[in-house]
């Protein structure tokens, strides 16, 4: 059988198989560890410590093109989009180790410009480069894999924000707007133009202190919105074994982002990809708390319901279901 | 300027002083970063914890051949190449990410034999592997990210083993044999057969218990045999400001390995690369201790001097230099 008949989903349930087998390691003299594939992070304790650790890879031609992104922006977003998986757990950035993929031909100033972008990151949402690798390969690529802290001194799980702690009557909020990014890709691969989505897709921006601010609140349950809306929702749904219903109407969007995609633009929102946006679950009230102190804006677009795990329902104006199809799958056969 | 110019050493030195320079973030609530570019891995301190962190990839086509090395071979190796990282700092290790470059059409099979080999090191030399990433990317690669800790509770540097502790007068010594690997891999390209040197190439041993037995001997400076056994010591020496000599009639090799390879043995041994050994650097005596105690043996080849950092020379039988020429750089416009 070939990956794109099993999917990335489900090639990486069957390695969450593979790995839970009773054949297992146990770790001897070192951490728990608490958490594996499934959430955001991987959470393993050191005494007092609760630390996560995530990584992601760009794929030159896969995830971003060099004709329409320059080195720094691919620079920035290795990193961004790590750090967002450690806001989704509601922790804080410690350390990152780089390996960079790359032929020999690469220009020596193209390397400069791309550490100048994680550069630029890591001291925004401070944390260190530490060190990597740097091997031969035919397409460019970057890792990056990021090492962070549970800030709480509450233990596990009550020091993180987890996929699998949304309960029946939670409400559903987005921080920012979704949708922009997947507009802003179109954009960049059609020669359009429009900064605000083109910035939103090249520079995308952890939302670090809203995850821990929710976490403060009360928030036990959040994921990061790196595959759509509609299936990151889906995937955290699964996790927890209930449904979700979404309200379009009150999925936050770029004030212009129907207008100039007045086809699209639902679809961009539900499906996109990419925004780098926290999902947040809790009581209503809770994530009314969490909206009234943060910066970014944190809006309640839907409720989870008791129902088949991982089933999301989108409501349109009319009150009509909307069929969303899937997000993001990195190992289909035909990649959008 | 392009990468073949400047070698993979010496962008790793332009990246080592942009990442130091004064832009660089701190990093705040944090650990403190004790060490980052520069040795076997970089090392935080959590309160009393003393944390490792290293990365390795291997590429298709560039690391490794399927049309010679079995999945199952890849994915302990993958493992094995970054346990002898922690291995070169004296650690045990804890917890592993594993990101894998996929492409559509890759056999299931493949992966779950892949997975084998991973979980069948991790039970080895145990450890967790406890997350990762998947994408989509033209050659197939595997990324491993590998945290482990010190075990000794007195504080950093002297609960690791570093490359810049070596001081005139100690003397060098390696783990186990060197040149099996490259041998192995000639013979592999060439279709030759002697099962252990294709061992030592397709399934390196991390050289973890000597590792930790030599810190508790009292060793304080060491590193792995990657690159090669000339190369890597030179690095070593680099790193300490030292310079060292190698004699090569006591450089460790299988007792069949000059006889198979006439011509080529001693570039094998000091030159091949992947032995995945330890270089180990104290004086004559706490060597001589560490030898006694290890299971696997730890052969004494030569001494620190003082000397232009970075130099080794290494006398043959004669008592004539050799010229050693380079180790494996991964961005050299021609590798071997």
């Amino acid at each position: 059988m070939q990956l794109s008949q099993l999917g990335e989903f489900g090639l990486i349930a069957r390695l969450r198989d593979l790995i839970g087998a009773p054949a297992a390691p146990a770790v001897t003299n070192g951490p728990a560890l608490l958490a594996g594939i499934g959430d955001d992070c991987a959470v393993s304790q050191y005494g007092a410590l609760t630390q996560f650790a995530t990584t992601d890879t760009m794929v030159q031609g896969v995830h971003f093109d060099v004709v329409y992104a320059g080195w720094h922006d691919i620079g920035w977003k290795a990193l961004a989009v790590n750090l967002s998986d450690i806001a989704a757990m509601g922790g804080v950035p410690d350390y990152a180790l780089i390996t960079l993929g790359l032929s020999a031909d690469t220009e020596v100033e193209a390397i400069d410009d791309l550490y100048g972008g994680l550069l630029a990151c890591a001291a925004e949402f401070p944390c260190a480069l530490a060190g990597g690798d740097i091997v031969s390969a035919p397409a460019f690529f970057v890792t990056v894999a990021l090492i962070g802290h549970a800030v709480s001194s509450v233990p596990y799980p009550n020091n993180a924000l987890l996929r699998s702690a949304a309960r029946p009557g939670d409400a559903v909020a987005v921080t920012g707007t979704v949708g922009l990014s997947a507009a802003g890709l179109a954009l960049l691969k059609s020669g359009g133009e429009w900064q605000p989505a083109i910035t939103a897709h090249l520079r995308p921006i952890p939302r670090l202190a809203t995850g821990r601010l929710a976490l403060e609140a009360g928030v036990r349950c959040g994921m990061d919105v790196s595959d759509g809306l509609a299936g990151d929702l889906a995937k955290l749904c699964g996790a927890s074994g209930v449904a979700a219903e979404v309200d379009l109407n009150r999925v936050p969007v770029h004030a212009e982002l129907p207008s100039r995609f007045p086809d699209a633009w639902a679809r961009l929102a539900l499906t996109g990809g990419e925004d780098y946006e926290l999902l947040l679950v809790a009581p209503p009230e809770v994530l009314d708390a969490v909206a009234e102190r943060s910066a970014v804006p944190v809006t309640t677009l839907g409720r989870i319901v008791a129902g088949a795990p991982g089933h999301v329902t989108v409501w349109d104006a009319q009150g009509k279901a909307i069929d969303i199809g899937g997000g993001w799958d990195h190992l289909a056969p035909s990649p959008r």
